[in-house]
């Protein structure tokens, strides 16, 4: 299963959360090495990757991710030790939960209905740890 | 600090998914006996309300809370056993979640700004068990 049992997104203050999203952005941009590719390996709008971004920059006393100044759109973007040791801690603590939620919600699952919809996946509790 | 550090959803299949918004309608129908006066607790429309507890209802396979037929908008609202036992586990597993959260992001803590922005609440790691 590839979806995770359990969302959640850690909040740090009044409209500033980290989650999924972010942490995917993150990411991919550890991976690619440009906030550009990040966004359309993302199949989000550049736009909204830099948002994400500055967002995310602005939430911690350093960057988690710094970009090259150079051309329009063009320089590269790499992740600082911050952007790393965010991403670490955000996955390890992902990890942790997901198993955990596999044994928590594992009596509820029973009662979960398996939809008969044509084209749609049995819903199950997912239980993975991913 | 009233909201909790971490926000989670259980995701039962595909475009279902048990999280703080029905689990708040659940405990409020629970507190009032009311689906409509559940909506006013929560600020949200009475046809909110219904589309999430059918939303819920419908991704078990019995009822989390049935309604009473009655007038208009008139009938009162009751949790099913299963009902009050998906709260249950919900609230321990949330419980349990913030407490870890707590100390596993503590190291974090440290690189989140204080926002100096007026009228804004300082934002912390929120790390308390609400």
């Amino acid at each position: 299963m590839s979806k995770p049992a359990i969302r959640f997104r850690l909040d740090l203050g009044p409209g500033e959360a980290v989650g999924p999203g972010k942490i995917a952005l993150l990411e991919q941009i550890a991976e690619s090495g440009s906030l550009s590719q990040a966004a359309r390996d993302l199949k989000m709008s550049y736009k909204r990757a830099w948002q994400l971004l500055e967002s995310l920059n602005s939430s911690f006393k350093e960057p988690l991710a710094v970009t090259a100044t150079g051309g329009r759109r063009g320089g590269g973007a790499t992740l600082t030790e911050l952007g790393r040791a965010v991403i670490r801690s955000y996955r390890s603590f992902d990890r942790a939960v997901q198993a955990q939620a596999a044994r928590h919600f594992r009596p509820l699952a029973p009662y979960v209905r398996r939809s008969a919809a044509p084209g749609r996946r049995a819903p199950v509790v997912r239980m993975s740890s991913r």
